[in-house]
């Protein structure tokens, strides 16, 4: 298959840029990788990993077919301003922030009229950050949200269809949607994740009456999970509830009303309340592994040494799993 | 090896009871298992799939050297009572429940004077419940805690020895500590973290502004995980809110108030709160990483195909993970 562009530009080099990198070469969907990071470290250990053409001046790196910002959320617009002079008429100009709106505010206000701004968000990524954390295989069969601009005319439109193929090059599944609902769609499912995690392990760590090496020593009892996404990159996170506010705000008003409903059935000794709820939450993971959005495996495949099968038929009620 | 007992009994034929009846047999800890369990369905498979000698009433079970007590938390009780007319003088009656207080003294008024009651807990399980859920290698590397009764003497700290051995030729490490305690360290570890991912998947499933089915398709953008914890055996946890009340809703009293600090810094902008909020938690993650409790691999080793390295040196904040 001929590539889908001759180059492209990664800004910034952490676990997603490096994973496009990566991805482009190996698939062939870019013939030419630039690289540029604000890190001069970064852009050494880039160029040491073989990631592509590291280049050390971002007006450069504007230069290609299509540039890729792959910086902190808060950085886009910054990113842009740095690149406008170099960036051609016609280049794509995409991102892979975890927030669309105001990402798409920085990008229409800092680049040239006569670039296509076409922001996007792939749903991949581990709790791993830096050139070392990419991988080519990252974005297999997992989503990357387009959400283009509205009203942009047949060019823009013959753009957004050529980002969307690279992408489908890389492996991944290309959905559409307006900037406004992204946000809250992934306020929901990642956003209140993350911070719900961040904060239980800081509450654990804080605990005076329990100790943090009981907390680590017994944390295969449910803690640890929370402690992988706890360890995702703390600018980025920072960004992303800054860049979100209002939805993460309303979210998490709602999840803490159903938290104070659990918290009175817990104190008023409402058994059946709590059954039914938790039976309620049980069937939403069966509908994430119908969708193929994780693995059936148990405890997420991770004993893998144990070739014990996928549970067959109905759930049952009796024994205890030790948590 | 010798066995550690000549039979052991196992009362509720989950993935725990299961589990231990396979890994006592395979690792030749016990002769012979008996199992038991109050649905004749669950008799039948757990017959079918040759976990042991499976009876048919409750007090032709307690005829063994050690009763494995493996329903949930609620059940412990009237399993006991159950027991009673069978049990003979000398024998180990144990359990495996998740909190350790109150089943102590359900235990303890139940059983017969002459029988040594010795509470346990396995830190082990998945989200998978009943029979077949069921391996061998549950227990491998994994902590099983016990809380024995204190001042009971020195054939009763013999006991505890040879309960102890038990776990240990299983593959388990065995800690002890008292039971209120135990209740204390398990509601962060285990308790607290099960109730936030049932009520965060109740969130995502009943908001009316996001649909269901779009929540599924971007889980893998950390919702998911939680899905996998709020997969558990809803029987199992009502049981464990309701008999760790107290301990329960002080976890969650503290994990409320700093919630509320964080959502405070949102709304109020304040960046550096939030990044060093995050800095600290993702340190913790290392120190269950050192301590052996879970896997370094990116997103548990899920992504199995990809042989990315795990990360060197320090993290690095360029870039941008893709959740």
């Amino acid at each position: 298959m001929s590539a889908v562009f001759d180059r492209i530009s990664i800004i910034g080099i952490g676990l997603i840029g490096a994973s496009i990198a990566l991805a482009a070469r190996e698939s062939g969907a870019a013939k030419e990788v630039l690289l540029f990071d604000a890190s001069p470290d970064v852009r050494k250990r880039a160029a040491e990993i073989k990631l592509g053409t590291v280049v050390d001046d971002v007006v450069s790196a504007a230069n290609a077919d299509a540039v890729f910002l792959c910086v902190p959320v808060g950085q886009m617009g910054p990113a842009t301003t740095a690149l406008a002079p170099g960036l051609k008429a016609g280049t794509i100009l995409t991102d892979t922030g975890s927030v669309k709106t105001q990402v798409r505010d920085a990008l229409v206000a800092a680049a040239p009229e006569n670039v296509f701004v076409i922001p996007g968000h792939p749903i991949a990524g581990t709790e791993h950050s830096g050139p070392d954390a990419g991988f080519a295989t990252l974005f297999q069969g997992r989503w990357q949200l387009l959400t283009p601009l509205s009203g942009k005319g047949a060019e823009y439109d013959a753009a957004v269809e050529r980002l969307a193929e690279f992408w489908r090059r890389l492996g991944a599944r290309v959905d559409q949607m307006d900037a406004e609902r992204h946000d809250l769609v992934l306020a929901i499912t990642s956003h209140l994740p993350h911070l719900i995690a961040y904060n239980i392990v800081g509450t654990a760590s804080d605990l005076e009456k329990v100790t943090e090496s009981e907390v680590v020593k017994y944390s295969a009892s449910g803690f640890r999970d929370f402690t992988r996404i706890a360890a995702s990159d703390p600018t980025m996170w920072r960004d992303i509830f800054l860049a979100n506010k209002d939805a993460v705000l309303e979210m998490l008003g709602r999840f803490t009303e159903d938290l104070a409903a659990l918290q009175r059935a817990i104190r008023w000794g409402d058994g059946d309340a709590l059954f039914d709820f938790f039976t309620q939450a049980r069937a939403v993971r069966r509908h994430v592994i119908e969708a193929g959005q994780d693995t059936a495996l148990p405890d997420f495949g991770r004993n893998a040494s144990s070739s014990q099968p996928a549970p067959t038929g109905a759930p049952d009620a009796s024994g205890t799993s030790g948590a």
